[in-house]
């Protein structure tokens, strides 16, 4: 993978410039659209067709009360998915994109059903180990988790991919994520996740801070002191193998992999919320280069978030306090997605509009 | 007019919880939800059909430099809006929803074509007078201004009303209305519209100083001196009337009827950014109770904008530092709102998805 090229730059600002409306008055729009025409290495880019991949797999650490749900959600939400009733669904169905389903390990089974045609197949065991006591899983399974995502991206004929995740207990694993990867305080990184109150928040520190303990000699040493994503710096993979080992998840690992994947591929990357933005983090730091191809849908309201959004400089589409998942924050991006593109492509300019220039 | 009931709005909160998300996880799309349940008095609410109307006039103003460009270009952008080449038009199509153009009082002629079949007729006058030395209109005028878009509001036969506007050196009325119905320090309600430079930003705060000097008896005692939109209490209509009267321009003063005309029709109106929100501010005043009908679409880069959104004690769903008016930051909100309806409508909850609740 090559960082993308600047030949355009010049041609796309030409471009924009003679579109009916006073210098940058589209704003953050201008932004996006510069975006996919690079991306595309096109003057004319298309936000179509678009496909979305949900991940979802449970995690161990759910044993210790770190989720305001049981455990049990995560199969019930998959089957949810499957039978078209989650937000997720719907919002797939008014912004009319592909959504794909995997079972990246979920603990519970999913039954066969000829009407969940959606599903994707990619366990790697029913859920991670706990990793209060052990790594979520090996160094093996993590690779095994990397690679079945990288190619499921690349296997897209979509050109823009949307990637979710369900897992109850995925913001603990995306907080260790988070501060091992950006260097913060682990405090700084943990939230409330689906709703926890004070008293329940407090706990899953207490457990992630032991956790920490349990793994530091892994996570420690992938903190890049002040190393920020444009440096480009790829962490050692052994030490990012174990530490993503250490604390899962394989659906976070999946999505990982998928975003290089589809990177290597030229597909635009629409990155949803905090632990969709943990996975990102995993990315960046194996393949910096990833980052040109990543659009920063939705801001979330977990706590973490904003930290690692910092870490990669980004700057989301969307402020809107969702902390739900399933890519629900990529998914309302997309009509941004398709309206940058379509100005680009379809406004006129003030020679054929005979419009005057300032 | 009345303010709306509070009759369904038990029945509202226990249908979002009972979908299958955590608490809350949809965050601002749930105060959206909750908002279009309310106005339609439907636990199933509809974001469709919409129909945008954009008025375009020009200002008697213009000819003091107050502008980027020139006033030929308001007649020269109604063209292109009936021709289909501006950002409103892309997005009509990209997000499909009816787009009307409105003459309020365009300067320059709009030929008679059998292709510009969305223009409608409402002219006022080849623009207003120039306000620096006398009234922008008559009060007659002013009247005739709010009864036109009152009444194309009220006929309209879409659930939600999005309204636009075009008209060079409109941020200088917006800026002055703002200064006047929020009690603002003018000078902090003057940015830079479509593009002034720091020199001619100076010189259209001069020109400004000037204007409200002249017209200081009709607009000072306009200013409610914090009085917020919540109490409700309207201003003396001989009062307001004569205020924007004296700063105009017709295609505001109609957008402010349309407002009020739509609220009383029960129609949903999606605010725009910075002039919009100045006809906002106008039909507030005149009637406080409009304001539940008001969806703020967007949060727009001109300075006086944030002042106004906060007198209306209003959070726009977007901020993407559009500074282009004609309705786009209404015209991207669209989606949020079919995506807010459609999760209302659509989603499973916890017992027909058989998912268990926290």
């Amino acid at each position: 993978m090559k960082p993308l090229a600047n030949d355009l730059n010049e041609a796309i600002a030409a471009k924009i410039g003679q579109k009916t409306m006073p210098p940058g008055a589209l704003g953050q729009l201008i932004l996006l659209a510069t975006q996919l025409a690079r991306q595309q290495n096109s003057l004319s880019p298309s936000a179509d067709p678009i496909e979305f991949f949900v991940f979802a797999a449970d995690h161990g650490l759910a044993t210790e009360g770190v989720s305001a749900f049981p455990q049990a959600v995560t199969g019930q939400m998959v089957q949810n998915f499957l039978r078209g009733g989650a937000a997720i669904n719907v919002f797939a169905h008014a912004h009319q994109f592909a959504l794909q389903i995997v079972d990246a390990g979920v603990a519970s089974p999913i039954p066969r059903d000829p009407l969940f045609s959606a599903l994707i197949d990619r366990s790697l065991g029913l859920g991670t180990k706990n990793m209060l006591h052990e790594p979520a899983m090996s160094t093996q399974l993590a690779r095994s988790a990397w690679s079945a995502g990288f190619a499921l991206a690349q296997s897209s004929e979509a050109k823009i991919l949307g990637f979710g995740e369900m897992g109850i207990g995925n913001t603990s694993a995306a907080a260790l994520l988070t501060a091992a990867l950006t260097g913060q305080p682990l405090a700084h990184c943990v939230g409330r996740g689906t709703g926890l109150d004070d008293i329940s928040l407090q706990k899953k520190l207490d457990v992630l801070e032991r956790v920490w303990a349990r793994h530091e000699t892994v996570l420690q040493p992938v903190k890049p002191p002040q190393i920020k994503a444009e440096s480009r710096v790829a962490t050692s993979s052994k030490q990012l193998l174990e530490a993503i080992a250490a604390v899962g998840g394989f659906e976070i690992i999946m999505m990982a992999g998928a975003m290089v994947g589809a990177a290597a591929s030229s597909k635009i990357v629409l990155v949803d919320g905090f632990i969709a933005t943990s996975a990102a983090l995993i990315a960046d730091a194996a393949c910096p280069d990833v980052r040109d191809w990543f659009c920063f849908a939705h801001q979330s309201a977990e706590k973490g978030h904003r930290l690692a959004l910092a870490h990669l400089d980004a700057k989301p589409l969307l402020q809107l306090d969702l902390r739900l998942g399933e890519g629900s924050g990529a998914a309302l991006a997309v009509p941004l997605l398709r309206s940058a593109a379509a100005f680009l492509n379809e406004m006129a300019s003030f020679s054929s509009a005979g419009v005057s220039p300032a």
